[in-house]
């Protein structure tokens, strides 16, 4: 089980380096990181793009371009699908955005003929390792999916928990998160929550155990559960992930983690063929190369399959 | 301008002890946060309830029974209508909630003839000190009203000015939060967030600076707002209130903070004659504490208007 990006780290390094394909990749940001992640053992990167860019950009950052296998395709929808294609044909084991705007990038994903679709709906999955919190934290959806409805959640925990298990989570906790722990009518998220609990009770969501609603201490703090006395639930403070109600309470909850606690995190996008890395401009450096390590588990578990 | 509970527990002090009505309250923490209080100056106590129970806590905790005001009041809803009336009355200038349950506590505290009502509807506002965030935060709404419209909104936000102003912010900067930054027809939240924003403008929200949506990244981080390059917007980083967009953004937000950062918080709810302390079993010693420092600065504003 892995408990933090350096062992998420060191366990993509034992299973071999795997390849990456970088949609419009010229861009000192991504270049660097790819440049990071290929030093670090985790990735090797096919860069599709405008060549000549690609080498200025890797000349300026003192990065020797020859490290990358570089295609040339000046056209950035063009080199979008050139990238989605090596991936869609097992070429490459992960898709990374680079330049090309997010609608773009998402068009090439869902490319019919060399896209990634598999026909389950994507999510976006953020894992954090959080100072005080024992256990990695999956929080989705923070980015992508905007209001789930209940078989959407069922969608993204099935997602999720894919990822977990390529983390060595055998059978991760999901807490639907709430602003409280008991069913409110009035309150859809938590009926949602506990609909999705029985689910699971009833062996229709599977590999996982759901329990919710829970409250965030409920969630993550032990002993917040315990002096609340959270008996005879399953997740006391110990959730591996959380779903969230909604994209505001995801993306305001991911957020402030970032911006406030002690945190490593990277995220991908899950549910296509093989795992996408839509890291954004603001997102850190580390957290572009996390990014790329989750995906580098996640391909190396689909790979085994 | 007060930017951290130091400063706001020494300006309470300047100001003069304030009193504080307590309904029920034969409870160690609350009787523990009250002594604290009166022992830093903050304010003395009236506690309303069963006058031997109270005594005998108190013996029990080593405090001093004769430095409260006792009311012996056993029956529990008496007992609130007993003290919310010192407060509806101004013999006190605070009302806190004991060991009553909150619905009966919320009763009392809307009782036509011995509450609190203003004719305003109540809502409830977090004080935050966050170490990393130069600016204290107030959260709203994260415990009391759930779902918000626009109308509530901008009531929340003109009983969070209020607690601002009395704190010495003489402008503060209001940001409604959500996921993104800018409008999405499809994202109710970011339409009113802009409605609002245009209020503020127009002159129908007052004494403050509404500037909306905004992530949270842009609200409360200068440097990833200037990374992002939000000029020409109203709040860079520097945001004194966060309005979310419903109860769940808001209360998992909250207790993230609580959880993994390193914070000072206390919480109040606004838009009653008085400000009121409804603090949970789970806060901490310092929580409570916090809160009645809080209630006493709001309680000098209200005497001085």
């Amino acid at each position: 089980m892995i408990t933090s990006f350096d062992e998420l780290i060191s366990h993509v390094k034992e299973c071999g380096k795997k390849t990456l394909a970088v949609a419009v990749a010229q861009d000192d940001a991504v270049i660097e990181a790819v440049h990071a992640a290929h030093e670090q053992g985790i990735a090797d990167a096919i860069l599709v793009g405008d060549e000549e860019k690609i080498r200025a950009i890797a000349a300026s950052l003192q990065i020797d371009p020859d490290e990358f296998r570089i295609i040339n395709e000046p056209d950035m929808i063009q080199a979008s699908l050139t990238a989605v294609k090596l991936a869609h044909d097992g070429v490459a084991d992960m898709y990374m955005k680079g330049v090309i705007d997010t609608k773009n990038f998402l068009k090439s994903i869902l490319n019919k003929e060399v896209g990634l679709r598999t026909g389950k709906p994507l999510s976006h999955v953020a894992l954090f390792e959080v100072e005080g919190v024992k256990q990695l934290l999956f929080l989705t959806d923070v980015a992508f999916m905007t209001y789930p409805t209940l078989e959407d959640k069922v969608n993204i925990i099935n997602n999720t928990v894919e990822v977990a298990h390529a983390c060595g989570i055998a059978c991760p906790k999901v807490a639907p998160v709430a602003a409280v722990e008991v069913v409110n009518p009035k309150m859809p998220a938590t009926v949602d929550a506990a609909e999705l609990t029985k689910m699971n009770e009833e062996g229709k969501i599977t590999g996982c155990i759901v329990d919710g609603p829970l409250s965030m201490d409920l969630a993550i703090d032990p002993e917040a559960a315990q002096h609340k006395g959270a008996t005879g639930r399953k997740i006391v403070g110990d959730a591996d992930v959380l779903l969230f109600p909604d994209i505001h309470a995801g993306n305001l909850v991911y957020k402030t983690l970032v911006h406030t606690a002690k945190v490593e995190n990277g995220c991908i996008i899950t549910g296509t063929k093989v795992p996408v890395i839509l890291t954004s401009r603001s997102d850190t450096f580390r957290t572009k190369v996390n990014s790329i390590a989750l995906a580098a588990v996640v391909a190396e578990a689909l790979k085994n399959e």
